[in-house]
């Protein structure tokens, strides 16, 4: 008994920062470099189990990791609870944050501070402490995690502006072409429709003045009719063209995300979607969902209170793991808020944990998003796969997946060349290689 | 890898109702019965684990028990996220309560609806398997929630107006004789410091006119210099009553637990409470716990709304078991409520699992109740002791405990032998031992 105890202790924690290949997506900030900087661990025990996470990659992050690793030896992984008291006396305040300030990281993800990037590195920790408790133990992350309650995990296409290529032929090509139209966004949402199965649909916006995505979102509605579709503009707009868009797009939305900045300024779209009433207009009742102003629980209380999201994205990287993953879960539903999944470019490894928790979670009852199907690398010997757009959940013990040596290898050795200013994701800095003069535009941009 | 999980799986599942000697212990519905039912569960896995879990015993939960027990044949001790649903699917709703209307029980805990009798027979399994998970993969069940932050868990010594003896001689006798005034209230207090080493001391009220009361605290301040005091007359007294008494006792008052009934009368009290300025009077800032308002998740946002309590007392019975606790103070901790622990009658299976989940909490900043020094009789082999207060957390397999079968067959012929309707605790019924014309008072009472 002892014994199995024992075996649960770490012994070592290795860290690999890597590059990975991404396409040219477009955002409000700007486009998605060619290459973006993720951080795999690997946490080894005294039996010789060995647990894969993953997180950011960007240099921040690095810098927190790396004393974080050197305080986990000696812990077992089943020592959880202690990873943010152990993080906040270790990791100290990373560059560009700190505890009390909040430092802007692009808007994409919400206010980025001291505490919330921790929570971001503590993260892929405790995933990997999963992955190799569940290898030791025989048992499923998901069966730590308390059990699955479905045994398939439902996401939706996640849907793109685009370029064919990276601005001077950089990066990887790829054979989608441009999407930058309702005629480009149909045919992109098609392709991943036949290849994935996907049933529902998210467009990323805020890259177009407003009616060029409203179109867009009209076309995927005549395309897939009766689907769930979601648009998501990163806060790019004001109040009053979030209640406008709204009103096009009520009868033809699962949810709008995100449309403008802040919890005040959702508050306020908010309580207009509430007020229209039914019969003058379709826009009551579309609920609002973000993964913008509510980030951290720090965020809730005031967002709840005001009435100004209806549905949380979870992410179990900045929400600090699959378990606070699970809390964010029980908040939402005291409050009768909804829960659904966001999602950055990733690898497998956050897929399969992606895929863990969300299926022990009754209450999530809308598709998650992921940029995996974007993703044509991984560090995986086997990547996962999507059919009728759903991930089945693995069984198998820990997160169920192998890592690929050689490729994490290969993407290490793409991280320690680059000298192209790649190690810290700069979406605006990526659309100067086009646009010499490109400044992340100011919200509202419309 | 796959034998470790089928030794998951449950083969047998035994219930066992018991009766529990209880002294006299006086409350504003009336007194404890001499007997007490308890319900002892073990479920044992096809590893040969068996783990132990205790809940109500009473008529309602035991109709509730035996479905659901057959009900987990074949399933993981691991597959805990299912069992809300699979407790609704099997068990139907128990007599005197149904799933839409709310039936009292005696006021001391709140509500009584299906839902939340299910979750406090569910919680005796959910224990009972975690135990079981334990002792098979030799983790101790804090493991299991994610490790210890602390290594022991503070308890509060729970002081009661007492008779001598039940009566009519009913029952087991004690030594403790009668506290019925300032002067027995703190002679029992000292000989529970003495004993225990308890620092921290909650007198159950609702007993006796409020000034009699209130003159007991102020002799356990008089005796216990600067040591945290509650008083709980749950539910017992008007707003006006109550804020006379937080008035009075604010000084000396860690927290008043319960002082009215209902989420509407608490936040007026509240309200008063944080009215008051800190110049004129000692009360602004003396919080508000409560075991009666909040006691499941439906009826948090409310009452969280109009900030009618400042301190929730979890109890992993009523809640739903271990997980929904930690998921609790999840809650309690977004929105900057604080956290204590509510205890009702119960042996050591119940202090052994209250003293686990304790210690994973960070955000647990007050001495728990409970009840266990009263209880001479119990179903292990070895009583858990305190010293300075706490409970040592065991790191054993498990809950680390052992069952005394002896014990347990005695304490069950006791059930099987009794007629004298103890079968369903009714405090007001054993009042009328004493008082024949006595009803459960009205509300409120003063
Ligand atoms: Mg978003
Ligand atoms: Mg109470």
């Amino acid at each position: 008994m002892t014994d199995a105890r024992h075996g649960l202790t770490i012994t070592e924690v290795r860290l690999t920062p890597v590059l990975v290949a991404d396409p040219p997506l477009l955002n409000t900030q700007g486009v998605h470099q060619p290459y973006i900087p993720r951080l795999i661990i690997e946490v080894t025990t005294e039996g010789g189990a060995t647990g894969l996470g993953e997180t950011y990659g960007d240099t921040a992050y690095l810098a927190l990791a790396q004393p974080l690793a050197g305080a986990l030896i000696g812990r077992s992984v089943t020592d959880l609870n202690g990873l943010p008291e152990l993080a906040a006396e270790v990791c100290g305040d990373p560059p560009g944050a700190t505890g009390a300030g909040a430092v802007d990281v692009g808007g994409l993800r919400g206010v980025r501070t001291a505490g919330k990037l921790r929570l971001s590195v503590l993260s892929g920790f405790e995933v990997a402490c999963l992955d190799a408790w569940g290898r030791t133990t025989g048992l499923p992350v998901h069966a730590l995690l308390g059990g699955k309650v479905r045994d398939r995990v439902e996401f939706s296409a996640y849907l793109f502006y685009r370029w064919a290529e990276h601005p001077g032929g950089r990066g990887e090509p790829d054979d989608w072409g441009a999407a930058l139209d309702p005629a480009g966004v149909v045919a992109q949402a098609r392709r991943f429709a036949d290849t994935h199965g996907f049933t529902s649909f998210k467009l990323k916006g805020g890259v177009f003045p407003p009616d060029e995505e409203i179109a867009a979102v009209r076309a995927l509605a005549a395309e897939f009719p009766g689907r769930p579709l979601r648009l998501d503009p990163n806060g790019a707009w004001s109040v009053p063209t979030s209640c406008r868009v709204a009103d096009e797009l009520a009868d033809v939305l699962e949810y709008l995300e995100d449309p403008t900045s802040g919890t005040a300024g959702m508050a306020e779209v908010a309580a207009a979607l509430r007020g229209a009433r039914p019969g003058a207009s379709g826009r009551a009742g579309l609920p609002l969902a973000t993964n913008m102003c509510v980030t951290t629980f720090d965020e809730i209380a005031e967002a709840f209170a005001r009435d100004a999201v209806q549905i949380v994205l979870a992410d179990h990287h900045y929400w600090g793991g699959l378990r606070n993953t699970r809390e964010l879960a029980a908040v939402c539903r005291t409050f009768g808020v909804g829960l659904s999944m966001h999602s950055n470019t990733h690898l497998g490894i956050s897929l399969a944990a992606m895929t863990q928790v969300a299926a022990t979670v009754p209450h999530l009852d809308h598709a998650c998003d992921s940029h995996y199907p974007w993703q044509t690398e991984d560090v995986l010997t086997e990547r996962i796969g999507f059919s009728d757009g759903r991930v089945d959940v693995s069984d198998a013990p820990g997160l169920g997946i192998t890592l690929d040596r050689d490729r994490l290898a290969a993407l290490h050795r793409r991280w320690l060349a680059d000298d192209g200013g790649l190690r810290d994701r700069d979406d605006a800095a990526a659309m100067r290689h086009a646009d010499p003069g490109w400044v992340t535009p100011a919200t509202p941009r419309w």
